[in-house]
């Protein structure tokens, strides 16, 4: 079983899928290491490792170059895409087919725009339909923004019907975490629903109970890991103890082997 | 004062200059926004991201690039470039010339070569008057890897007085930890002295007072956040707490503004 056919699988498990989110190489190489079956991005991390604003499209060739580094691990890897880096279906989906042929495994497609705003559901609906048509073994993910702009769960649901019926893989919706709306969600598609984790929502647990298949971390390691440098530095500058016990240069260094 | 001459003055201040080893824009940013004076570079971490081994030379476009990145933030740069990624002295200084004139303010320079061998000595030196007669206001940090390789001090002491001779600014020696041979090593140059911090050797206090003027980080930031991330992903996987508090999404969006 190839690589793109075992994380469709992984989305029918018992438990949800648990989907680290890497900025780099060495973060996605040492979790795939770590035994996570499959590797996601953040294109947060990508965006802000190569110095360059989140979600304004100019991430294209910095995605690219990650996800081809990627294809080689030994587990499935889905990227984040944003918004497709174009309104174009036939540029998207040429976009979308040069990362399968790469040997990614799936991808994440937002229907948010700049400025807080929202794509056309019928428009977004052309793109994953576009993807779908050159692509058929990638593993899309629509994600629906509605929560990032604070909407409400009506509006969530008419687009998720959308793109079910645009041929999606998977619905993911960020920033829903109550317990209602998950379930609500989870009973308006047949596809695996994919929740992002937060520090103060549901456990996976909880969130396997309630039909959720995938839970992904999004920008959590990555900012996790700027966060860890600057306590680090501090704490060589300062005399105080270390936040973390880092692994030895050879255990790192070996990653690239 | 531009940023070099800062740079230059850090190294003679009442206590060492602590100075930060990142690996990518967001690392950098995040570092010099916590105060630290000046940022550098771990070769290991620019490598890694890349998906490139340490140490071989092919990080040679990965540093130009994220060179070009780091010589945008407000506070002095130094970046390692390994060997000098060639053995040629007017390639070397023709590259440092380069990152001079985007703006960097210093860089490493180490005489360890593949294999855990070392250059000699006189091809090392003429590699270091090379750059300095070509960017002579750039700071040129000279590694003596003798540690590296299990060497002993009075070898390590006839390259730096070598490397001194041949104009470098500074010299650095990771793997000396001993208070005894960082002494030796204070007296027998007149130049800034650079030692690797270690979690089990002198504090920055001791190191003060030993007459070492700057403490470098090295690896340890990247082996730090690798760490982390792998300890959040489980967390989230196992249910366990966070190890660290990350930072919001619109603090870490806007380090690239």
């Amino acid at each position: 079983m190839n690589k793109t056919k075992i994380f469709h699988e992984l989305h029918h498990r018992d438990r949800p899928l648990v989907l680290p989110n890497a900025w780099d190489f060495g973060s996605a190489a040492v979790l795939a290491a770590e035994g996570f079956p499959a590797i996601g991005t953040t294109s947060l991390g990508v965006a802000v490792a190569a110095g360059l604003p989140d979600g304004t499209g100019v991430t294209e060739a910095a995605t690219m170059a990650l996800a081809r580094l990627l294809a080689g691990l030994p587990v499935p890897v889905t990227v984040d895409i944003e918004g497709g880096f174009s309104e174009t279906p036939s540029a998207v989906a040429d976009y979308a087919q040069q990362l399968a042929e790469s040997g990614l495994a799936g991808i994440n497609l937002e229907d948010g725009r700049a400025g807080s705003t929202l794509a056309e559901p019928d428009h977004q609906a052309e793109l994953i339909g576009a993807i779908k048509d050159r692509a058929p073994e990638l593993f899309v993910n629509a994600r629906v923004d509605t929560y990032w702009v604070k909407d409400d769960i009506e509006r969530t649901l008419a687009r998720v019907e959308r793109y079910t019926a645009a041929g999606a893989d998977g619905i993911f919706v960020p920033g829903l975490t109550d317990p209602e709306g998950i379930a609500q969600l989870v009973a308006a598609t047949p596809l695996p629903v994919n929740i992002l984790y937060s520090p103060t929502g549901p456990s996976i647990a909880e969130l396997g109970e309630l039909g959720v298949r995938r839970v992904s971390t999004g920008s959590l390691l990555y900012r996790s890991a700027l966060a860890v440098a600057v306590e680090t530095a501090r704490a060589v500058r300062d005399g105080g103890s270390l936040p973390i016990v880092a692994p030895p240069y050879t255990e790192i260094q070996a990653l690239t082997d």
